[in-house]
């Protein structure tokens, strides 16, 4: 493929994906080819001589399409959007076309000086104080995921937490042995801390560092962490011997979208430092991952002041709620000294004049990967295309959209119940059995919770069988107490309250059929026992 | 911006890349611009209404274009390549078209399935042994980087040596609190092994993965693990009570392409585990990360024969040697229950009927982010449009200009001396200092060597600060024997057998002139040394 041929294939490509984006309401939103679909589809192995580009772009509508699940509809309403926007894509274009392992500054300076400055202004956008821009001693960077995000973290805090302790062993007059055999059995104690409402990751990112996870169980029908709850986990943690050094804290979970209690976690931390002043400091990291987008809009500006306070690291996805193509996680640290200790390894080849001065950001140090995309392009394509107005307009009407929802859930308290407080334009909920089916086991309430959940998980299957709407399932609790719930949130930027309101109608009519279903298999249930009784 | 606006700013976008592509020789292929120059020219923030893409695309010229450095250059012969080809820009941007978070099959089955068919594939092309493929026990997965694998298959291998143990404890009857006990001290005497000239990702991944790390020396000049290294390393480790439990093998080392010799090493390992019954396995890792697109070529397609009998998994990026854009890294393991074990956590958001029932590959199992992109596309694209011939042809291609750049440098004894057996289109040399001033050391072999580190060092940091040509330098041992190298490597698919022979003139025109210098200072220096006697 030469250059002129790709021109035309790109501008066919270009064509295509407009297309795409005009028609993706008429295309079923969830795909329903069965596993194992695309190698009946496919030849075996890679052509001995190259194909032409007109025949494998037939192939995308024909083979690949059947079996995507298309996010940018706006009858996705499922986990949480992972937004696109036209800027967005021009962005991965471009990116795509420098390809390059940008691993240090002089790779291609651009990628890493954009970064810093695309960082600090999201940081402000957000308001995110100070501390967490690159003009202080903290700073911003793009990881993939906030996954990889937590990962990072945890391992720079593990570190720190050594770190600490070593210095303080030593200060102690230990011998370096003594010290080696102490750290062993630090290692073996040590702990992260997440709530059960906060996402895997920080499980996933325990087990990766090698430490141990615990849970803090929160309340049902609150699902935020407070600084109680941690103050008795530190505190049951410590009777055992175990040693806390970490801590996720959520603003917006993933199964309901509460928000941890900033203020009294920060209390809870600071008084444990001050009653344990040689005990090195506990890292709390603040998951912000999809509602981080919100603090765009004035109203929720004020929630980042208190961070400083408490938090060593803040991270959220310009790339679910932001309009910026997958992947772009803005991870910011308070002290970006804490990463560089922890991930810092400068071989002899990756050497240079600016790095060796210390006048540069080298990334790698910041993160995981040696190698990096230049993804802050996209970021600053898609600030700079819809300016402050734009972002805050696309995460407003993501709200609106989660609000008239809500609207039509209160109004309609016989087929519905919120089991959690709506927040950032999530609203989970549950379907009550039939009237006639709850009127029979009003005074059971486990029999009563028993068909809601069977009921609520009936209609999320019809639902997202018949693939109108695509939207999810989680279970809140556990054990008897367990309730099954339906998720529905928007924030593509295509959903608007509309179709919001459509996704309502499409849910109500699916309970009237699964009511219908349900009595009737009742009735034939007590009259097939009737005639059972009759023989 | 809409969907028409969005035409036109992609067309536009697609003209200015291949524009970009058709001129890239004439750009200088490393940035010049000094740290911070990107600050001074962009406004702080981000506008408060959005900006039109012509005024956005203008900068990218203006503003962004001056802190490039470009990989793509017929002059670019630093690092590895991170090669680009039209093919993977398309797939690229169909993938930032789907933005999606696939991290499971129902998120876009597409993904999944392509990913699995790709890499079963690309297996075949290199010829990797069936144990590799998703139809035995292992399998194929795209990662973003060499390193991000590395981290993956050592956290693996941790766990699952780890968990063998406890198995061997709990049947000699150890009680559960004496096990954990005995992990403690395990977790801190496990050591993950990689020779001096691995990359330095394997140290990097035992930090994160909480482990030590400990560097097998290999001779200078052969630069090569063998087994009777690893041997000495794994006796001398166990003489101290620590633990080897993983181990990284390369093909193709980053500063001279070695390559370790597989058959030995596997014989050692094979040996150690008969002579170790109850000892769990050592994993052991083939990085070839840069060096196993040769594969594809007949001429090594022998190689792979024998890392089933010792490597628990493989890894080489497309994205270096293989036409696809940055980032595809392609790890594949003979055992994917080993990742899975050690890296599934599924929580009841993420849980459906056919991940349920097993049906389908959970990727997300495989690696540490959740979320993924959709990132075989490109690779598919890739292969389809060059085809098993033009794969050949463009890695033929940087053999062919490795090997002319080799004879210019073996003709040329008295400038160059080749430090390293050339391999893989990589050539490492040292530029030799001027005759006259070499004739005066030539019975002082350390002043000779000196010498030597400071003409190269001073060559490769002129050639660069010129900037035709964009070459690295490394050092090879250390200490008093350290050598200093210049590395010249092709590989970028712009880059032909003329471009070599004209890197080598211009290194050749730096060395005159850097000798001249030599001689000129040297002499200056007698003088003043004359003088200053008779004064």
């Amino acid at each position: 493929m030469d250059s002129s041929q790709f021109r035309q294939a790109a501008h066919a490509a270009i064509d295509q994906i407009v297309d795409y984006y005009d028609n993706i309401r008429d295309r079923r939103v969830l795909s329903d080819v069965e596993p194992g679909y695309l190698r009946q589809l496919l030849p075996q192995g890679i052509p001995e001589t190259g194909e032409k580009w007109e025949d494998i772009q037939k192939d995308i509508e024909a083979k690949i399409m059947p079996g995507m699940t298309h996010w940018q509809s706006p009858n996705f309403l499922a986990f949480f959007p992972s937004n696109s926007s036209f800027p967005g894509i021009l962005g991965d274009m471009y990116s795509a076309a420098f390809s390059c392992a940008a691993f240090n500054w002089q790779c291609s300076p651009a990628v890493t000086e954009l970064e810093t400055i695309v960082l600090d202004n999201v940081a402000k956008l957000i308001n995110l104080p100070e501390e967490y821009h690159s003009t202080s001693e903290g700073g911003g960077v793009i990881h993939g995921t906030a996954s990889e995000a937590i990962v990072t973290v945890i391992v720079a805090a593990r570190d720190r937490y050594i770190a600490r302790s070593k210095e303080r062993w030593a200060e102690e007059g230990l011998s370096e042995d003594e010290i080696e055999d102490k750290v062993c059995t630090l290692r073996g104690r040590m702990v992260a801390l997440g709530s059960d409402q906060a996402h895997s990751s920080t499980k996933k990112g325990a087990i990766i560092a090698g430490v141990r996870f615990q849970t803090i169980e929160t309340k049902i029908g609150d699902y935020a962490l407070n600084g109680e709850l941690v103050k008795q986990k530190i505190e049951d943690l410590e009777s055992k011997g175990l040693v806390p050094f970490y801590i996720t804290v959520t603003l917006g979970t993933t199964p309901t979208c509460a928000t941890d209690d900033f203020a009294s976690i920060s209390a809870t931390l600071s008084t444990y430092h001050t009653t344990h002043p040689t005990t090195p400091k506990i890292w709390a990291h603040i998951d912000a991952a999809y509602a981080g987008a919100a603090l765009v809009l004035p109203e929720y500006s004020h929630i980042p002041s208190i961070f400083p306070t408490f938090a060593d690291s803040f991270d959220f996805n310009m790339h679910k709620w932001l309009l910026t193509n997958f992947d772009c996680s803005c991870l910011y640290v308070k002290r970006r000294r804490d990463l560089i200790d922890a991930l810092s390894i400068t071989p002899a080849y990756l050497r240079n004049e600016y790095s060796d001065r210390g006048l540069v950001t080298d990334y790698r140090d910041w993160q995981i990967p040696l190698g990096r995309r230049f993804r802050s392009l996209k970021a600053w394509f898609v600030t700079r295309t819809f300016g402050v107005e734009g972002l805050r307009a696309h995460v407003r009407n993501g709200i609106a959209g989660g609000e008239a929802f809500t609207q039509l859930l209160e109004a309609d308290k016989e087929r519905y119940e919120l089991v959690s407080k709506p927040a950032f334009a999530l609203n989970v909920f549950r379907v009550n059995p039939p009237p006639k089916l709850a009127k029979e086991v009003e005074n059971d309430k486990k029999e009563f919770e028993r068909r809601c959940n069977e009921v609520t998980r009936k209609v999320g299957d019809r639902v997202n069988k018949e693939g109108k709407i695509f939207i999810t399932q989680t279970v809140l609790g556990k054990g008897e107490e367990a309730i099954t719930a339906i998720r529905v949130v928007g924030g593509a930027p295509a959903v608007q309250v509309q179709d919001l309101r459509n996704a309502f109608a499409i849910i109500t009519e699916v309970v009237d059929r699964v009511w219908e279903e349900e009595v009737r298999e009742h009735e034939a249930g007590a009259r097939e026992q009737v005639e059972l009784q009759a023989v």
